[in-house]
């Protein structure tokens, strides 16, 4: 099954905005045993016509993004009703959704949204619940392939992909080969090329495998692609060698275990940071029922708020300065008391660009985690990068070391 | 001058490497009046034929990336020189510096490598210091547009377009009329149809002035591009139009803007979150100098922690619930009570998915305000979306209202 993606819009070739729309649709068709075979940006406006005029006969689906809003140069919709000789009518079903999507809140539609409920006659339509432009589907036709034609934005576009897109590509190719298995580890606290060096190895001669990594600070995805005896083999192998650094077999995030974790337990935490300034207490509260598990969180940048909030005592600040084992220390046990909670996490270091120092430079941040009648751990680590690389690695070590304590796994 | 861009690489369109090179083209043909006019992602392999020979007629200039390396899909070179005419040599001076880097490394070079020093005849050699393939450019010849062929790892590619390349465009493009003008405006508060329904009929006969949009969950980006003067006048226009939603002309976030103003006014903020979680903290603190002007941020989830760490009366969250504008005003005075801060914000919302009820649906929140000698600000908002988008959502409202009782503006 051949398939190519149009992406429409001025914005990706004048370099505003990154096309990541190719790697997840990328991603998402590898599993089904598919791949892109082409990928043409062009910018907002006719051009569309062209591009698929000659991208009709050589494919068999093309998924095409943007130019189905409001506006003048979204003409999407228009070109291809009009390339496959199809009317447009308006559907009353959407324009409703459209304006529910508005009126929701507490917004007058105006009329140029009236263009986002003209339908193709023939044409599905997909519906986005992130948004007001709803997708098309297409079928194939004579001379024509199977045509997606999907929403822009990434926040509406992946979910209309995942939902409504995917399981009709994977209908679509009943007749290709099945597709292989797919087996994700989420490994944390071991580098790409150490895992790598020790993986590649034991696979090498093995044909029926092959093994994927993908690394995302701190984090290593290794993918089993291959069929399914020797992918659930290799992942045996997987498990043996990393069995405490494995996070998830899934592609699930950490505070998504994490927040599975407490919740089985009925245990709770609290946050107490500086450096990451509440991006622990955010990156958990992302998680859906991470209310029950997550008490309460303090960001205490000042080191009056340290003493204040948290009970540190301002002469240990003052002794050992605010980035230092001492004071995480009692942060995390002052963290602990305030809120009640089983578990509390504090850290506190030198996100950048200033406030380095030679003994304590830039990247040095001091991770403390107490826990109701057990003893508190603290540590110092290092990890140089830009401040919001820092706060999201120093974030997921955070998270790790909760994911530990919890597991009754060694902390250093 | 038409550019045209052709990325060659199986990893692009598998998903296992997002496509950085448009972007980077774009952003840097944009500081020259350029821009680039279709850009198309092919396997490695023989497809890259057929892409040369139907773009040769349509362009002035195509950049190529991939596929200059030394393995057998590598065939870019000979492709073009195939495409062109031209016969491949080996050219002496290139072999030298493949084999010197290989040298320097402490590795031996390997027979393959004597393909990167193939050079078509009458291509000039781009070096590359940071990898064994050199770049080529074949000037344009009759029926042949100007040829730059480019290597694809980004850190690669990157000096060699800037150091070589971007020169020889901007020698290419003297006969072009001067670059155009960009200026952007990032307005909050305004929906992006409305924003088009009030501006593009303004500037529709107006040729010398373009209108672009990018709308982000609350945030529209209005770009205005074109020659200097018209720029400037359109410029006052949307001034005029939309002043108190205009959180940047330019493309700042709104937190660098936030920090920026509480930094010029040395004034201080804290935050008290419920359904944010510590998004709003985290956000403000990704910026360098936050240290400054966030003194302290509380996530207080739980009841008690509303009532313990904020001083919320436990009577009224009883009485109107957690979510209600008695207990966010609270919540906001106490934040301000006890932070010590000039301005306090405080949100409790519901993000879902579940906790909804008839009257408080997924999507309510109340938003407080709280200053110094000032009345407290609270008013209730809808904003139904995921989780994540609501929590983002939030966080950029309770942001813009902090600008906006900075700056004097009214809030409602």
């Amino acid at each position: 099954m051949r398939i190519e993606v149009i992406n429409t819009g001025t914005e990706l070739l004048l370099g505003k905005v990154v096309n990541t729309h190719v790697s997840y649709f990328g991603q998402e068709l590898f599993k089904l045993g598919l791949r892109i075979q082409r990928q043409l940006t062009i910018p907002d406006g006719e051009d569309i016509k062209d591009a698929l005029k000659s991208a009709f006969p050589r494919s068999d689906v093309i998924l095409i993004t943007g130019g189905l809003g409001p506006t003048s140069d979204d003409v999407t919709r228009d070109v291809v009703a009009g390339l496959l000789g199809l009317k447009l009518d308006l559907r009353e079903e959407v324009l409703e959704q459209v304006n529910a999507f508005f009126k929701v809140r507490g917004l007058v539609p105006n009329q140029s949204n009236d263009r986002q409920a003209m339908v193709p006659e023939g044409a599905e339509v997909l519906t986005n619940p992130h948004g007001t432009a709803p997708g098309l589907y297409l079928p194939a036709d004579g001379g024509s392939p199977h045509l997606f034609l999907l929403p822009g934005p990434p926040r509406e576009l992946k979910p209309m992909f995942k939902d409504l897109v995917f399981p009709r590509i994977a209908d679509l190719r009943e007749d290709d080969k099945p597709p292989g298995v797919w087996h994700n580890f989420r490994i944390y606290g071991v580098g790409e090329s150490a895992i790598a060096g020790e993986l590649d190895p034991l696979f090498e001669a093995d044909d029926s495998v092959e093994l994927g990594y993908c690394a995302r600070l701190g984090e290593v995805d290794v993918r089993l692609i291959g069929e399914s005896g020797a992918v659930e083999r290799a992942a045996e192998q997987v498990r043996r060698r990393y069995r405490e650094n494995i996070v998830a077999e899934s592609e699930e995030p950490m505070e998504k275990v994490l927040v599975d974790l407490l919740t089985e337990r009925g245990e709770t935490i609290a946050t107490a940071e500086s450096c990451t300034g509440g991006e622990i207490a955010s990156t958990i509260t992302n998680m859906p029922g991470s209310s029950k598990v997550l008490l309460s969180g303090f960001v205490t940048y000042s080191n009056e708020a340290k003493a204040s909030v948290l009970g540190v005592d301002p002469e240990l600040i003052r002794e050992h300065g605010a980035v230092s084992g001492p004071v995480v220390e009692q942060m995390a046990e002052g963290c602990l008391q305030v809120s009640g909670a089983d578990y509390a996490v504090a850290v506190s270091g030198i996100a950048g660009p200033g406030g380095g120092s030679e003994e304590k430079p830039v990247g040095t941040v001091y991770l403390g985690i107490a826990s109701q009648g057990g003893d508190t751990f603290v540590k110092r680590y290092f990890s140089p990068s830009d401040r919001k690389s820092f706060k999201l690695r120093t974030t997921r070590l955070a998270m790790d070391l909760i994911r530990r304590r919890l597991l009754g796994f060694a902390l250093d």
